[in-house]
């Protein structure tokens, strides 16, 4: 592709890798830049097309001409929201975006997430990730408790940003589902969640007690705890936590990883709840 | 790091990219060579750790000498079981690995991946996956298998290699812990499966009963069929089941990623089993 000279379709200036709008969008690549612009990117349709389901989120959209062409159904979505779409070159999309294969989208986003406010007041299912260090596994467990019809996720502790490039594109839309909290005092929240009537139980394979206790009551109102990737939960998490129960290793697999073993944890709560 | 003149701590001539078993390790990046060769590679100290315990698997390992210092247990472990260790500079072992980072650890293996003569005789939980593409969610969907204790997985139709490097390594070790079995016609594994005596149940999520239906009854003797990752299970796969069930999406996410809904289906079995 594509226009390689001045003016979009509409007839304003073409923007460029030196465009101040762009250069702006660049920068959303950092977490420090992201926290004080309270701005994120959403790349590629499927993040863009679930952004502009959600009213007041997306910012503005750039769009390569091929991209346009292909969803003509998110150009005229943005047009009814009154989103500002730019047409844009494919250089200009490939400094923007921090995936390598964009598909010719990038949304800039306001904040979706939320600090400790955003929690549910009468949650039925929450999960809470302590420590969680890498941005595909924060998108996935987002998916995940999405999936499983959870009420919100909660990250606690030195965290990953949820609002990381990679992270939204591993939630595969799901950021912009359901409610996600970024508090980095994991007795806070807990505190909130029991005060609520919300039961905690802590992930750890030292627990006596493994995830088919039917004497572990899933049907009432529940927040999972997982930790780190490589750590699990610090002892003290497990301690101020209801329970401690384990995710049974069955077969000779050294763990499950944190998606997986959250899927497990909150389908189990959701088939009791239901 | 390293050696970089001829000599090995035994005293044999030092390997190089021209040595013939180095070039033969590299070609195994190639599935017809693989498949002509009835090796492939294991890669990084985890992987290797688990080939090297079971009997037969390690043909050979390569390792720079900081890896041999690290992990002098493997090295130990591969002078117990007689197989060869060659102690290779980084840019030798840098030409065989298909990973960016193999920590300095490449076993040549043989075949652990068997024909439709290797499925267990009486199964009591089977993971079916039919025309996956991606070798990160092979290896992915082995490992949630071997955690749920899963008896075999059984690849179908046109799969990706589970002994692509990548798939390899998304096993995080589980591929050396269960039987995988690779065999193009799903009927024949359907048809052998029920004969001894497990039920199929096909997964889709056009399923009119969902996994947490309690008529399923999951304490039998269950395979469980997933399908390709964009396009699901063909109509006639799931036809040819016992019964069509769907991973209940309860929140407002589009799907489960496979491993995910692998993990769900397997572990909502084991509970039942147990």
């Amino acid at each position: 592709m594509s226009r390689p000279g001045p003016g979009t379709p509409e007839g304003v200036p073409g923007l460029t890798v030196r465009s101040a709008r762009v250069k702006h969008a660049r920068r959303l690549a950092r977490r420090s830049f992201r926290a004080s612009a309270r701005q994120f990117l959403a790349e590629g349709p499927q993040a863009v097309r679930e952004a502009l389901g959600e009213t007041g989120v997306v910012h503005e959209v750039f769009a390569t001409s091929d991209a346009e062409e292909r969803h003509a159904d998110l150009r005229e979505a943005a047009r009814a929201l009154g989103v500002p779409w730019h047409t844009v070159d494919d250089a200009v999309l490939a400094d923007i975006a921090d995936a390598v294969t964009p598909q010719g989208l990038v949304a800039v986003c306001h904040d979706v997430v939320s600090d400790i406010t955003g929690l549910p007041v009468r949650p039925r299912l929450v999960l809470v990730c302590h420590e969680i260090r890498d941005p595909g596994n924060v998108g996935a467990v987002i998916r995940c408790a999405d999936a499983a019809g959870a009420d919100a996720v909660v990250l606690t502790g030195d965290c990953v940003d949820p609002q990381n490039p990679k992270a939204v594109r591993a939630s595969a839309g799901s950021l912009f589902h359901l409610p996600v909290v970024v508090h980095h005092g994991h007795d806070d929240v807990a505190r909130i969640l029991r005060s609520a009537g919300v039961r905690l139980l802590a992930t750890t394979g030292a627990a006596a007690r493994d995830l088919f206790d039917e004497a572990l009551e899933l049907a009432s109102p529940t927040a999972w705890i997982l930790g780190n990737e490589a750590q699990g939960l610090p002892d003290a998490v497990v301690e101020a936590a209801d329970a401690a129960v384990a995710v049974p290793i069955l077969g000779r697999a050294e763990s499950l990883n944190l998606a997986t073993a959250a899927a497990v944890c909150l389908y189990a709560s959701a088939k009791e709840q239901r």
